[in-house]
């Protein structure tokens, strides 16, 4: 974000909060949120006022100081029984959601690793360990951007889906980081961006981004990328991951397929950005995994309109997985993965 | 459809009226509408309350004799004179349709061609020149229906995109007239339908026309198109055309191109269905076709909110061409052709 970040925490342990751009008012609204409860934390991502995978992370573990800051002067046994208590609650929030698991995790063995503390120093070592989650998504990253920056080299244009970027994390984003990167050499690059329906992320989320950031951006119904790659506006599709098999295989938004497919169809380079802990080695290859089938509400009913007849029946998947062999590379935090084969995968993790 | 056509005349030539179903207000609303004067039938198709090209044709006839009725007992030349002004006046409701104009000629000539009779039996042949043109085109739908049913014969699941069935004509319309024609013999096909952004054709009106026929219908979001082939849900895409190069190349609704190229990926046969008057041979091939630029607000405002930032740039093309190479046959009322050549499409056109 230009001015601020996605997720924040504004002061010290004891009397600060955590700050959040409220992503449902988007982008017809700008709206930053103070939360001092641990109540309005577990809203907020209830509520998906703040989402992606690492931004959830980072406000959940910044909602666990916010949820004991009460508890500050009381004995440690007193500190220990609030503690897990918020973390069980938070966690309640967004039960699918990995990251927040793995971030409440991280605080609770803070707290465990700690005994001897007073629950006021328990608190720093609290907001220390927050700090460094935020922290390392940050470098993160920014480490996706720097690898990833030399494939974009020749662009004059790039096509990208549904949203990547600052707001899913406390840094600049996945795919987005790419482009950020890739925009600060070259001023004028052109981005296209889906819609991506059903939800509409490309449109409310990374056309404002891109547009905070004074990138140049023009938003494309989904339908609308194959006769982009025929017109030849596009020299690179670059998007993020939701689980990576360890052949490759790479589930992200629906959509995401078809753009491989399409790529691949106009010999336009194909790229997926991701950290490391999207990578699932235990999946031998995308037929293992599930793809969720979402309401047809989403599809018949989005925006507070009825669009399709009463009762009407959809087919509406919420991911899909572009196969190893469409993928040009991968990027990491730990470098590119190119070619996208098993073994070169496990050679760049280690 | 079922109960009702999208166009027809009620009544005789003195006393009759136009009556039409408005598709403003469909899905969630089925209205007929019955039209009475030339200024209902104006604003009736101005406002797309009546919409595809032959059915506007259809209407505009009719409409010729809601605005003759009322000089029915004036002399020839005081009719002859309403009967230019109304023609005049219908011809400024789309400016850019061109079965508009075709169908407002026919009528013109009928009436050139009679300066013997009087007003009244000079309406009895407008009304009979009308119902041919109407006619014509529900032989022509029937037609593409017979010609295209055995390419479907083998198929579980077929994909469409926009809408091309009997909202758009007098009869069953053209893409879907071949799949009405299917359905009939195979009553558990099931029907995929492109929900056609921005502006929902898939989801308004062909999900509701299958739906009033029985036809199994699954909407989808656009970019789900791709996944569905891959998963094997569709054996055929059959979709219609506004404009037909000599080569086969072939302008359709924004969307088609993709569909073409996952189509010819997936080793899924993809046909359109047009009748002969769509083909322009003056036109060499799909380069020559000129894209329209649509206004940013239907992508960015289309479901009655904001969905995008204020003032985001857009790229809105209406149309694409689908090659000629990824065409597995061109289904019309004179035939099919197949293999889409130039020679093969002069051949059955003659």
């Amino acid at each position: 974000m230009p001015a601020q970040s996605a997720v924040a925490w504004i002061g010290d342990a004891s009397s600060g909060n955590l700050r959040l751009i409220d992503q449902t008012v988007l982008p017809v609204e700008y709206r930053e949120l103070n939360l001092r409860t641990v109540e309005e934390v577990w809203e907020a991502i209830k509520a998906l006022r703040v989402r992606g995978a690492p931004a959830i992370g980072v406000a959940a573990a910044y909602g666990v100081i916010v949820g004991t800051q009460s508890a500050l002067s009381a004995a440690r046994p007193e500190f220990d029984a609030r503690l897990d208590q918020v973390l069980t609650y938070l966690a309640t929030s967004r039960p699918t959601a990995v990251n927040l698991f793995w971030a409440l995790d991280r605080m609770r063995r803070v707290a465990n690793a700690t005994s001897g503390l007073t629950s006021a120093e328990l608190v720093d070592h609290l907001l220390a360990e927050a700090r460094r989650i935020e922290l390392e998504d940050r470098e993160m990253c920014a480490a996706i951007g720097r690898h990833g920056l030399p494939l974009l080299k020749e662009c004059s244009g790039v096509l990208t889906h549904c949203n990547t970027g600052g707001l899913a994390t406390a840094g600049d984003g996945t795919a987005l980081a790419v482009i950020f990167a890739a925009a600060r050499d070259n001023p004028s690059l052109q981005v296209y961006a889906d819609e991506t329906r059903p939800l509409l992320q490309g449109a409310r989320l990374t056309a404002w981004e891109l547009m905070q950031r004074g990138v140049p951006v023009k938003l494309i119904c989904d339908s609308m990328a194959g006769w982009v790659m025929k017109e030849r506006r596009v020299q690179a599709v670059i998007v993020g991951a939701d689980r990576i098999a360890a052949n490759g295989d790479s589930a992200n938004k629906i959509g995401t397929y078809s753009l491989s497919v399409l790529a691949r169809a106009h010999n336009i380079p194909f790229y997926i950005a991701a950290p490391s802990s999207t990578f699932d080695l235990t999946i031998q290859s995308g037929d293992e995994i599930p793809i969720e089938q979402r309401a047809s509400a989403e599809i018949t009913n989005a925006f507070g309109r009825q669009t399709a007849p009463d009762g009407c029946d959809t087919y509406n998947p919420a991911f899909d997985v572009a196969p190893a062999e469409n993928i040009t590379a991968l990027i990491t935090e730990k470098g590119v993965i190119q070619p996208v084969t098993k073994a070169q995968i496990a050679r760049v993790l280690e």
